[in-house]
């Protein structure tokens, strides 16, 4: 039977993007499952996953940038721990991807790869990947 | 045959997240489910759903702050509900949740509940939760 | 054997909403497939699907203007095709959109409809959609 639902874990720095495309496709891979769907779920709540220009590294680094901007530490938050802005990027970035397997690939554009989003590290970190075949 | 699909109704504040991991959860305990996914829906254009912080209740605080902070009624607005920014809100927390089901349980990290996001109440609001085995 | 991947093109504008909910329904009604979830996905990193107002216009109008009063172009970006905002947009809008279907309808609200999200045209893009039956 095969195995459908993994948990991966990695090192984050402080903040930023780590790809994690690879490590999906493997599993898809290993799975043996040709057609479905695969939900990639961060259990955390200062973390994200989002889908994103694997190529020019400048973007990776531009996103990072923005969601400090856009997103900063507000003086009005009231968390004693310091880090509501890591709530809500979390929030805004989404907790999960899920992306359509086809011929046993992840069905993903050309220049998109899969990130785990840190907002608040550097921590040791975990995500899921459940594959549903149909 | 197992139900898979329910519709819960709930009754909103002006603003704010109603934790709405219980009633999944108990309604995939019904189900009989151990495997699979669920996702958890919202058929509204002002309201979200999210994942976020379950213990301090200041996070929630600081969320609806934030929202409302980075995403205000802006002048330029032309709708004449007055409600852009709650339409805005919804777009960028997103209209739907998928979590993880394993061994009866959905796979959420110790720190992570559901929520209901109300960006224009107060109102009658309703969600679904469907539940796909796998 | 049911067809349960589609792929669509589409011709975008340089920037907004492109309603795509009839296009969907009618591959979820062609796949004879009642209950189950439809994932819409999008396989640009300039771009996103999302789910919002259908009837007012002005509603369409007003999520273009605050996605680019809210996530600018911002003067630190160093990507140098220089469309690191529309980057930005499609993370925070999302890759795609995962709807219910029952009794062979997308579980939509009376008043929300899919969208195609451009950030970066006029292009000539594809989605996704893929049907999961359970």
């Amino acid at each position: 039977m095969a195995i459908l639902l993994k948990k991966t874990t990695l090192h984050t720095d402080s903040f930023g993007f780590t790809p994690i495309t690879q490590a999906v496709q493997a599993f898809v891979t290993q799975s043996g499952i040709k057609e479905g769907i695969c939900v990639i779920f961060s259990p955390h709540t200062t973390a994200g996953i989002t889908i994103n220009e694997n190529a020019d590294p400048d973007v990776k680094t531009d996103l990072s940038y923005a969601m400090n901007c856009i997103f900063p530490k507000l003086p009005g938050y009231r968390h004693l721990e310091g880090n509501s802005d890591a709530h809500v990027k979390s929030t805004v970035t989404g907790a999960s991807e899920t992306v359509i397997i086809h011929d046993g690939r992840l069905l993903l554009g050309r220049w998109q790869a899969l990130y785990f989003c840190e907002y608040d590290g550097p921590r040791v970190r975990t995500f899921y990947t459940k594959i549903l075949e149909g």
